[in-house]
């Protein structure tokens, strides 16, 4: 029973591997689509986030399976409740590459960034990308190491969304209000995307370091 | 065992209606501080944050802790574990209370939304409102006429937050950068608020109807 149990764990922990590479690659289509205004590799991300979607929806099926037969407790028990919690971010992470793609097709032809700010979301994006996949990473070893970078990149993140802002709201801005928008609703998903990665830092760190208590249930 | 397993169950929906109402207070003086530029009233919404997000973290430590000593399985696995993602939506609605409020600190002694859309953030705000309020019998009786009642609220919701971006991207408006920031900001939060709600709402329903698998995990 002890052994399928731990088969079961290690079976969930690679969905949530699988889960995680299909969001790291979303958001990698997702900021170049937005980047390079796109619009064919924008519909791809679109259209496949029902993938996400519903490998989440199984996942949790699984996890919920397991709960029911397995009846862990402790920290087992933890590790269980805690892969539904990370399936529910991973789910969020890819609506927001597909709204970051979203915003890619709605104004095509046109760039969706204003050109003052297409180095600071390249570099968001590109921030974003790298944190996916160290996400991919830290699933896949549970090296908390990792889940220090992911919060140090997402500090990076979260000054450029502000600087976003302060550029937007400066004297100098010249964009049009539909730039303003777009500038304001990128950015945010940029950032919240960079959040939940994140969260789920939190929750593998929490659980490799014995800490079960997660001081800030949604990051 | 069978009948402290069910006063247990009760504790749980009792926890959560009693966080949908601080949710709703919290929406209530949110909307009111940002629509009547109210900065002592916003700076209650951000302070008192802190509650919605312990009195979750707590639901949530009960909840796990009923998986453990009672081991449910079938439906009542599924109600203990649509308690923790309740909860988890619960917190976010408190975030965007919490948003919303930030707006009309930020912008204090000016009003956060230019004179054209004020109407429109009255009655998001209201609906907005109206939802919590509902959300909080909802949890209460588990009558899913309400569910339907808000899911339909919603559907106005998302109407209005269409109609934001009609107007700051029309050939009328006249706002200055920040007044689009801020309006796209609050629009997309009132709008995610109303969806948490329905994201409940949707998970009281599979439960009351025994249809267990929620075909989407994030409304």
């Amino acid at each position: 029973m002890r052994e399928v149990f731990q088969q079961e764990l290690a079976e969930v922990r690679e969905r949530l591997v699988s889960i995680a590479e299909l969001v790291a690659i979303s958001i990698d289509h997702a900021t170049t689509a937005f980047n390079n205004s796109d619009v064919s590799l924008a519909e791809t991300v679109i259209a496949d986030d029902h993938r996400i979607d519903e490998q989440a929806l199984n996942l949790d099926e699984l996890a919920i399976n397991i709960l029911a037969r397995q009846q862990p407790v402790a920290r087992d028990l933890r590790i269980v409740v805690s892969a539904l919690r990370i399936s529910a971010s991973l789910e969020r992470m890819g609506d927001m590459s597909s709204h970051i793609a979203q915003l890619a097709r709605y104004r095509y032809p046109d760039k969706v960034i204003a050109k003052g700010l297409r180095t600071t979301f390249a570099e968001m994006g590109r921030l974003d990308v790298e944190i996916a996949r160290k996400l991919v990473e830290l699933l896949r070893t549970q090296d908390v190491a990792i889940a220090e970078d992911i919060r140090n990149e997402d500090d990076k993140v979260d000054e450029l969304h502000l600087s976003v802002f302060d550029k937007v709201l400066g004297e100098t801005w010249k964009g049009a209000a539909v730039d303003t928008v777009d500038a304001t609703l990128a950015s945010r998903y940029h950032e919240r995307f960079a959040d939940h990665a994140v969260s789920i830092a939190k929750k593998v760190q929490y659980l490799a370091t014995g800490s079960w208590v997660d001081p800030s249930p949604s990051a």
